[in-house]
């Protein structure tokens, strides 16, 4: 009989195993998912909000358990690691975590899907008790069992999407926040004239953000906890240090086996999710989620991008390959939404310095709009910043920041860019509008119109 | 000098006059506006908010007031009715309406901007005190005016948009509320097993809803005011009677002069908002808002659709092409959204009555999931559901109804539709996720997969 083997039993891997199972049956393809942890197929993206005592965890983060995977004929192995990948046996080498013993199991087609590991600067004190990252359950769960009343000041190190989500997190356990940012602003997928916003509104909300924070070490105290975070500029005393520094694609395994990996450091698949290096032994081997590397449909360049929205995608395309269908991941347009306390932020396409690195002429429009009527109660301020090629009026990319009801709006924008609109096409769209939920220009329309004024094309819209 | 004349100072006429203002100076174009009442560029979709008193009236619904427009240089004439338009000299038969004064003004570009007339059956005792239509500030200042204590029990007439918005006004209110529907369900822009979603959770927030209502009579009490609505299954006590079964163009004047109407009644117009009839007298007139018609994208059919926000668009194109740029109004893919109470309610594109009427063979797919990741709170329940062509598995519409966040997600389906995607394109895309903000797999991805899964493509996708 077939096998097909999935390392790592998250979002990528488990969809991959069950839209095989779906597809072929039991009796013809066995499905094994080699899980080194103890979970399967959660959300790490709400564990944020499971620190911060607005939902319960870790089960309402669990999709499907081992458990249930297994009822549904896929053979789950929880805590066994995938120590190596013999691409000429057709093996992989695996040690069950537990007792230590070591087996190759042998397959006939193989989904790689090991994720992504969080960036964890060499510094003194970084491995101190107190010092969390946040990326598993289990993680969160350590975070959660470190909070105490006497615990009352947390650094967060990054302030990027998961920097700012655990400042928010750490805000509504009651403690006191800093957040320690290398950059000039806060989210650096935005631009710097976007980010200001950000950094702004989190001071207003009572979160200290110190930028340019260049972080040497994490001091310990006598009993060896963690105490403070030293920067260059100073030191910052801390109960809990939460590193929030975003991820790098776990490969190893992938890289010892000779796998082609892109620039990004991602392992390079084509559309259908199969990795092709141009060696024969590469066949029926794929890849998913967060240890991949996406193509942006924008820029027309790879990066890596670990979303949990991605991953679930890829995943469920390889596992319909797998299966006998045919499926494609065509790319992305670099869209993400976050949020801090009520304020929203939203971007999609490419930011200033990714036009320029690309290669594009481009004019940049920012409005300031409400999300309602400016009558209606509850408008809030947003602001839109859209940029556009200069000749043609092609979109490039949109960023919002703003409060109820802004981040979403990016989605009208992520299906602009990947049908190749210009900003001139923008102005016409019929959005929705009704006083509760836009004004009669939607602020996506609004900054359109700008660009498109600022492409040169004021005659023509 | 060369002279516009507008007829009609809201929303389109308004637009189209700021627009040439904007572009050709005062000593080269004279800027006139007639408009009948005392207000212009005014929010009538903000009327039912103003009634429930959510937001203060009238003066926070006009965007820009007469004095305004005068001070930027628009010669705004209000109390001023245009009575007939002489194509052949080039003139408008106007009238004022305080003093009765009949006159006569040269134009040299014309916009046509009547707006559109409140559907009011010619029943008996439909013009008895206590009936109030919503269409003008003067409507809504009238019902506000009505409202005492001892009038408790309100009926709706129409379940359409104003006709569910003004329930959940008369609700805010305190009253009770009834509304007539004559069709199966309310909301007939809906698919019938749609709008049963909304007819249930109206029923839930104790808005009682009668359909298949045969409408025959206002009854009066012995003071003449309103007492009941009389339909062919019963008699509904009622203090207050709102009137909302939609509009129809107002187009006597443009009929009168033999302008080209559509088969909706509604003065047809090129992209560029030019009425032309074949006549070389129509050079020069142009027409935007309410009373003209749209091109749906989708069916490629011309249709009767009033709404603020194409009003706004249209106006602002001609006003674009008269001050001598160029600019087009290329249609609609009819898009709307509203809302009652917290019960969101979103269309776009084709129903399956008018997929059948344009002549495509379709499939249906209805999802239910939640507007946030299952486990965030606040997620609630929504319901999209789409059609999709059935060979090629082109996009032909989608409806939402659902909570918190559900409206807005129909953006994503308008642009798609104006792309021309197909639901395989759909499931593909770079939709925002986060748990706050959407699950894993956004609501529209889920019907998208669904339909794509039926339009026999389920190998592909």
């Amino acid at each position: 009989m077939e096998r097909l083997v999935v390392i790592g039993g998250d979002a990528a891997g488990a969809s991959a195993a069950s839209q095989a199972r779906l597809r072929r049956p039991p009796g013809e393809l066995e499905v094994v998912v080699l899980e080194r942890g103890t979970y399967t197929s959660y959300s790490a993206c709400g564990i944020p909000y499971w620190v911060g005592g607005l939902v319960d965890g870790p089960d309402a983060l669990i999709a499907r358990s081992p458990e249930e995977h297994r009822r549904r004929g896929v053979d789950v192995r929880t805590g066994t690691e995938a120590e190596g990948i013999d691409l000429d046996r057709r093996e992989v080498a695996v040690r069950d975590r537990a007792t230590g013993a070591a087996s190759r199991l042998g397959f006939d087609q193989l989904v790689i899907a090991t994720g992504a590991t969080p960036v964890r600067p060499p510094l003194p004190g970084i491995d101190a008790p107190g010092v969390h990252g946040v990326q598993t359950l289990d993680d969160g769960r350590a975070l959660i069992d470190a909070l105490a009343p006497d615990r009352t000041r947390a650094v967060v190190i990054g302030g990027g999407y998961i920097g700012i989500e655990m400042a928010e997190a750490m805000k509504l356990r009651g403690l006191d926040v800093t957040v320690l940012d290398r950059g000039a602003q806060p989210m650096s997928t935005l631009d710097p004239d976007m980010g200001v916003l950000v950094h702004e509104q989190m001071e207003a909300m009572g979160i200290d953000v110190v930028t340019h924070a260049d972080v040497q070490a994490v001091e310990t105290g006598p009993d060896g906890r963690v105490r403070a975070v030293v920067t260059a500029d100073g030191t910052y005393p801390a109960d809990l240090v939460v590193l929030g520094m975003g991820a790098r694609p776990n490969t190893g395994l992938a890289r010892e086996a000779g796998l082609p990996l892109g620039d990004s450091g991602g392992l390079r698949t084509d559309l259908r999710m199969r990795v092709w290096g141009g060696d024969p032994r590469h066949a029926g081997i794929w890849a998913a989620g967060d240890c991949v590397e996406v193509l942006n449909l924008v820029s027309g360049r790879f990066q890596h991008i670990a979303l949990g929205t991605h991953a679930n995608k890829q995943g469920r395309v390889a596992g319909m390959n797998i299966g006998g269908g045919y499926a494609t991941f065509p790319g992305v347009v670099g869209t993400a939404v976050s949020k801090v306390c009520d304020l929203e932020i939203a971007r999609t396409g490419l930011r200033e310095k990714d036009a320029d690195a690309a290669g594009f002429a481009y004019e940049t429009a920012t409005i300031q709009s409400t999300g309602r009527a400016g009558y209606y109660p509850g408008a809030d301020k947003m602001t839109v910043k859209m940029l556009a090629e200069r000749t043609t009026g092609r979109l490039l990319g949109v960023q919002i920041v703003g409060r109820d009801g802004a981040a979403k709006r990016i989605d009208v924008a992520a299906v602009a860019l990947t049908a190749r609109m210009t900003v001139e096409d923008l102005t016409a769209l019929d959005l929705g509008y009704a006083p509760p939920f836009s004004p009669v220009w939607d602020p996506i329309l609004v900054a359109a119109r700008k660009a498109a004024q600022k492409v040169g094309a004021a005659d023509r819209v």
